[in-house]
């Protein structure tokens, strides 16, 4: 089923507004979920709707959170999200951010408290608008274990890093730092595939090419895979976001990230409130002037696109091209929308008493 | 041969002392040596001292250096280098890191006009040692292919995070952005071992286990090693360190960024001035009281420590454990330097009219 942007955005809009979210937070949280529908990132977007709800409902998510500075200097602060749908204290976090890089060069927000925030890019991106560089990292139920181990510690930890550019769209360095996504996996579960060597682990810590191998105690490898070709390094950058997003802001981290199902309980003794993100926001014209910056970028990337190719048909990827290349197309063209979520999205709004998609 | 701290100290500031450097930069740029040495990281400490005595024969570096802020904000600022040594430029941009941190909450220093800057981590480790989080990258010689592509790119590009602890050592997060660094390479170029699958490609771009490949035309790979385990996420964070270090700071990016070695030229075209770095500092208490992080840090450390082992004998590293481990060894009971590097500082030695190691 192929659904056009504004109907997805208004259905969205009106799942939360049923949970209670006042119009504004309702509108933000379907841009985040829209924009990740938009630019091809469909595990990302309402696919995750359902799950939301569900916490909701089991009252894990505050659909009226009151969001607050709890600490702060002119540069850095720490938000509380009251428990809030990150997809509203991201943004709200980024804005405060943005504030601080206009008056002081850059702004840097720990939060916790908070809940799964959507895709990372969207956050980065606001700073981009401005003429920023943006970061965001969350982290998030554990799922991958560090070298060595056989545990779920992490989460897929995302890193995100996103420069404006002059002719050419952002460079957006969005990506999980474990092998693979989980959303890569959960798409070889559906298709009852075979997953390649070393994304995943069996309990007793051996590769498997099993898909469905974290049902039975498995787990997923930092990028890097093994340690010859640098797990090590993939589980660093999973616990710098870990450290960043929860130690700093006294979130939940490692293994007591609370999950974002509903059906499994969040630990019983916490060390923290809720999850934790990471946003920054540095004004470009804090370093050098914008048109320059610009200039050189759109240098960077065009020599990239020129590198030498191994295979004449396989060009070098620009970080965040395909994504805007689909968000050109899917805006113009509708968001096609596989059935299982079709028929979740049509449930969550007979429970909610909405009008079906 | 193995040599005790302060022997190899006092050889190392002569050798600096006597290509002219003042005796504040002398000192220092020895100092961000021999921490490499001590930490067991020997591809980064003397072994490279040949390489900058050569860079500044060929008047490649400047041993008197007039190091300049040329831009900045409150958090921000752009740092000249003036083709001074990096093992001094970096340090300096750092001290304004950490006296912006201190006024602002944070602070962040881009730096062009640089030279090759030693271990990440010692720069890291300045802002730690104040109680806050330290930020270090550099670009350096391209020697990496992005993904999809046979041409040397990027270079190992590393970065570096830097977090302080109760009553454990810091811990850092300190790594090149390729599958392997170049370091790597050498041990098993001089031992004439085949290196693992996925560390290199040859000129067409497949895969070697030859360590002599980058001699012929080869490249290293990024972290992840291929498309299927993520190569395209480390290609994203050397993207990302290349862009924070030279984009930004109009230094030399991607192919253009001059190589360390003095039989090689740089570039006729160049894009910017020297190699870049990109440095920062934020205040602990920025986000948090300084015991409370340092104790939930300490938590997070014993939590990984323990986490359950594959092989009951391979426990979960911390990074930045090893180094601190050989830190204490070495300082006790001396640096080993093979004999390859001996010669050459002795050769070093006799050029510069100072007494042998």
């Amino acid at each position: 089923m192929t659904v056009s942007e504004s109907t997805l955005r208004n259905f969205t809009e009106n799942v939360f507004l049923a949970m209670g979210c006042s119009k504004e937070h309702a509108t933000l949280a379907a841009d985040v979920l829209l924009l990740s529908d938009l630019r091809g990132i469909d595990s990302h977007g309402v696919a995750r709707l359902t799950g939301y709800v569900r916490l909701w409902q089991k009252q894990r998510i505050n659909a009226t959170p009151n969001i607050q500075i709890v600490h702060e200097t002119p540069s850095t602060a720490t938000i509380d999200g009251d428990a809030g749908l990150g997809l509203v204290v991201a943004p709200f976090a980024m804005k405060v951010a943005i504030e601080k890089a206009k008056q002081y060069g850059s702004g840097w927000i720990s939060i916790r408290n908070s809940n799964h925030f959507g895709i990372a890019g969207y956050h980065a991106l606001m700073a981009v608008q401005q003429d920023m560089i943006g970061f965001a990292m969350t982290n998030a139920s554990p799922l991958v274990a560090p070298t060595f181990s056989n545990e779920r510690m992490l989460g897929t930890n995302p890193m995100c890093y996103a420069f404006p550019a002059g002719k050419y769209p952002p460079v957006i360095v969005d990506m999980a730092t474990s092998a693979a996504a989980n959303g890569k996996l959960e798409i070889a579960q559906r298709a009852g595939k075979p997953v390649p060597e070393g994304w995943i682990q069996d309990s007793a810590g051996n590769y498997t090419t099993d898909p469905h191998a974290l049902k039975s105690g498995g787990s997923l490898l930092p990028l890097g895979s093994d340690r010859d070709h640098g797990s090590h390094k993939g589980f660093g950058l999973s616990a710098t976001v870990d450290i960043l997003s929860a130690v700093l802001s006294g979130a939940n981290y490692g293994p007591w990230v609370p999950p974002f199902v509903s059906f499994l309980e969040p630990p019983v003794n916490p060390v923290g409130a809720g999850i934790g993100h990471f946003l920054g926001a540095m004004r470009v014209d804090g370093f050098r002037p914008v048109d320059e910056f610009k200039a050189h970028m759109d240098n960077w990337v065009t020599r990239f696109k020129n590198a030498s190719a191994i295979h004449p048909d396989q060009r070098v990827i620009i970080p965040g091209e395909p994504e805007f290349e689909a968000e050109q197309y899917r805006r113009q063209n509708g968001i096609p929308i596989v059935d299982a979520v079709v028929k979740d999205l049509n449930e969550i709004a007979e429970k909610l008493h909405i009008k079906p998609l």
